[in-house]
């Protein structure tokens, strides 16, 4: 298939300390307003970091000359690969202390190329972070420590393609650099869309998706990255292989299944067939106010429970529904939305709607959306859908104005979820205020619903003592690992495990499963230089 | 929570050498019936085969005293755990040829015990392998070879209790020994069902759908029993764990996907956290008629890729039609059924109908089905659903008349499904003929399909050569399972891999995972006596 597609945001500058593009950055003034929000924050912005002002050294090593024109020693390639974009990586910049800078980039073109830098580097003990969209905000994709001689950052986001496209089945072979918007740009023409959007979807690739289980678009049902997958291609130290494409098999433990998550401990994904589906033609959605928010928790299980499967059953706190514009009167939001391809879908809407009424909610009239109102819908949906994608740039001028700000989220069972949010509220909230001295923010929302269980995803926002940001934000996140910990939720349902949740994640393991991990990885990775301190030593 | 369930089926009395209930088997004058369909089997059945005409040696070990209490070497015992229940087993047992008998049965009545029975077959250098209900029909649960001085069969039918019930996250722990009807009936009086009837229902375990991911009730969407895992508590020979509850998690590989699917070679699955529905208020079916194969395929892509998602939507052909009683003309019959516990399913079988119809289906009135005619719907269906569960006595029946019929199944994505189909059919079918000299049968249908592809399932019938039936139904899957890898179809969609699938299980794994399991085998297994032969040596 020829590739025509213009990279979208190829005319604009990404930045390499902060999320996104430059052009879209709150400007001084913007940072300005947002600080006199947060009582306690600094009067002026912490200036724009500049690579020039890094200490960045000489690379202590030279790639093999037959690697040489895949690789890059430029400064600010490298410090754009230093880190990815948790709010300890944007302030670790602005205060002028990144972590280990990659001694080299390299940007492979293909499959062989990935195999040739992993040899290369398995024989000269150079570590590799494999490097997607960079969005990471688990420090998933830094070096650590001084193990390895040198560093190498495996930027994939060269091989971006969409390869094949296999009509009759729905599914596509895609190379696993491509960022979020390349990949729907090439599969439009064909009607089709993978319909996976997180909030990196603009700064984030297959692979990284792959890689760290990414939960996606769908508030229910299937809406894990791993459901999608048909085939993956893996490239290891010790050789590569790809999965045959089958919609469902029983033979053996799913192989698929022990690369995705692995975060590029195990081998680099470098494309995979994934499922498709249909553009939706048929939309509808709306909000519905409560006053108490446990009773909608109730309503939101009892819908999670049925099998409406709305695409969209975001549970808004009100902190979370007025900071997104959805609300302003200290209701809890619940925005619904239905899609589909095959069928109008206003009676399921209708349907839910019942439902969350009978637990007290109120309804506004529900909006039923073209293809071409498509992903904007209307009043409190799309309210804190702009605010959704905006957050990112927001919380990076809050720390510009010296707050610590930053999300984390989990996922439990039904039975567990109430009190879990109560104690997250109380503890992390209260942790927040001792350690800064100053009243904190703390909202919740659920970002997708189960069955069995929900995704609470929590924001902390406090004003920090400056050059202490980073100190007190590891305590806040120190308090709310163990909140979560005690009551049994996941270390993490979509940001991965990284560097930073290393902890959590060794906790909740089971052992057997580690050993059997650490095993593979040997086997895999016998000079273990694969993402070196990311789940398994 | 008390158990006070009488086990179904407990005044019955199973079969040792063949399929089911003893009191459900073809009768003499029912298997010349049956031969009488195949030109050149025997003019009389092969006589019932008596464990007393086995030459059983004694056990060449005697279990730890401390264990003795849970360990049988009774003849019939451990003729029962012989063998699973495939046509290659019940024809051995006809034969009096049945493969190496187990020294010692097992039956834990715990954790602790498993561990304990483990340990001791380590230091004794004994194989286990893990039974459940036995009706592994792929050589999953016998013991081939010699490197093992003796063989334990670990039966878990001792742990067949729900042991605890979360009506909030509708999901209830379970002990893997539980045999299908059990299970059911103890969640029953809460309202809930897990759903997952496979044809081997009555005679399979929880731990057994779980160790072979088995394929179940729901023919689109989530039906495979991994997803309906929650967690999963393993016992290995290097220690025990338990995976959290979680409704989801992006923490890691997933820990209970490497367990599923092990088939007993990395640990023992003793109990799981499973997800629960509540039971179906709304049912409606119908079946559609189709003139030809290959529309019919494609009218039931076209359900598959919608949203509709019926739980059953089984394509019958001609042959397999007219087997079960759902059509004697030459049609192929799509069997569709809806259900659902929140609203009435009508609309959505009336859409379906309607997309079956623009590919030249003929449908019959839908049927409504009330709660109480639940799983027995009308017509095709109903007359295609008893012939399910019959289908596996008259196999052995036919058997005892010196037939060759045995089912192999796999998936493939809908772009080879048709292809794959007629070279089955051609292949198959010549193969068959030519190994017999007699007309074979070759039947097919479609068991679970996808939007991305389908699982087809083939049933063949012929008259066997007296004597020669295993080594002639050997080449026939030979051939068949040549056929599947050409076509990138999987050696299996819901059979497992055993031990006859080994060789299409070694050319479908991708290497780096083979690499893995085998490490992780060795961290889990070091003296290598679980299920030994089984996906890896």
């Amino acid at each position: 298939m020829p590739a025509t597609t213009t990279r979208p945001g190829a005319s604009r500058t990404r930045s390499w300390w902060g999320w996104g593009y430059v052009d879209s950055h709150p400007d001084d003034a913007e940072c300005i307003s947002l600080g006199a929000l947060l009582p306690g924050t600094l009067a002026r912005p912490l200036p724009i970091p500049r690579v020039a002002d890094l200490s960045i050294g000489r690379p202590v090593i030279t790639p093999a000359p037959a690697l040489a024109h895949l690789v890059t020693a430029a400064p600010e390639a490298r410090a754009a690969h230093a880190m990815g974009k948790a709010y300890r990586d944007v302030m670790r910049a602005l205060r002028g202390r990144p972590g280990r800078i990659p001694d080299l980039v390299a940007r492979p073109a293909g499959d062989q190329d990935v195999a040739d830098l992993l040899e290369w580097a398995g024989e000269q003990g150079v570590a590799v972070v494999p490097f997607g969209g960079g969005s990471s905000v688990v420090g998933g994709v830094e070096y650590r420590g001084d193990a390895h001689r040198a560093v190498l950052s495996l930027d994939l986001t060269a091989m971006d393609r969409v390869l094949e496209i296999d009509a009759d089945s729905r599914a596509a072979r895609i190379q696993a650099g491509a960022l979020g918007p390349l990949l729907e740009d090439q599969l439009r023409p064909h009607g089709l869309t993978l319909r996976h959007f997180p909030q990196s979807f603009e700064f984030s690739t297959l692979g990284g998706w792959l890689a760290t289980r990414a939960g996606g678009h769908y508030a229910t049902g299937r809406t894990h990255i791993d459901d999608f997958v048909q085939s993956l291609r893996v490239v290891t130290p010790a050789g590569a292989g790809t999965s045959w494409r089958l919609p469902g098999s029983g033979a053996g433990p799913s192989p698929d299944r022990l690369f995705l998550g692995s975060e590029g401990t195990l081998g680099v994904i470098t494309e995979a067939w994934m499922r498709l589906q249909e553009r939706p033609r048929h939309k509808a959605s709306a909000s519905v106010a409560f006053a108490d928010f446990h009773r909608a928790l109730e309503a939101v299980r009892a819908i999670a429970q049925s099998d409406l499967a709305p695409a969209n059953c975001r549970l808004l706190d009100p902190g979370e529904a007025a900071m997104s514009g959805a609300s302003q009167d200290g209701s809890t939001v619940l925005v619904l939305g239905f899609e589909s391809a095959t069928a109008p879908v206003g009676s399921l809407l209708a349907t839910a709607l019942d439902l969350a009424r009978s637990y007290g909610g109120r309804s506004e009239e529900p909006t039923d959306g073209s293809d071409a109102a498509a992903d904007g819908a209307d009043g409190a949906v799309s309210a804190w859908r702009s605010a959704f994608l905006r957050m990112p740039y927001l919380r990076d001028g809050l720390a510009r104005m010296g707050a610590v700000v930053e999300t984390f989220e989990t996922a439990a069972t039904w039975d567990r979820i109430p009190a879990l949010i109560d104690a997250v509220r109380t503890e992390v909230g209260a942790a927040a205020a001792k350690a800064t001295g100053h009243p904190a923010t703390l909202n919740c929302r659920l970002t997708h619903v189960y069955p069995d269980g929900a995704a609470p995803y929590f924001t902390v926002a406090v004003a920090g003592r400056p050059g202490d940001e980073i100190a007190i934000w590891d305590d806040i996140k120190a308090v709310a690992n163990d909140v979560l910990h005690r009551h049994r939720a996941t270390i993490t349902h979509h940001h991965a495990v990284g560097r930073d949740h290393r902890s959590g994640y060794d906790r909740q393991r089971p052992e057997p499963f580690a050993l059997a991990l650490r095993a593979a990885k040997g086997a895999l990775d016998p000079h273990h230089i694969l993402n070196p301190g990311v789940l398994i030593d």
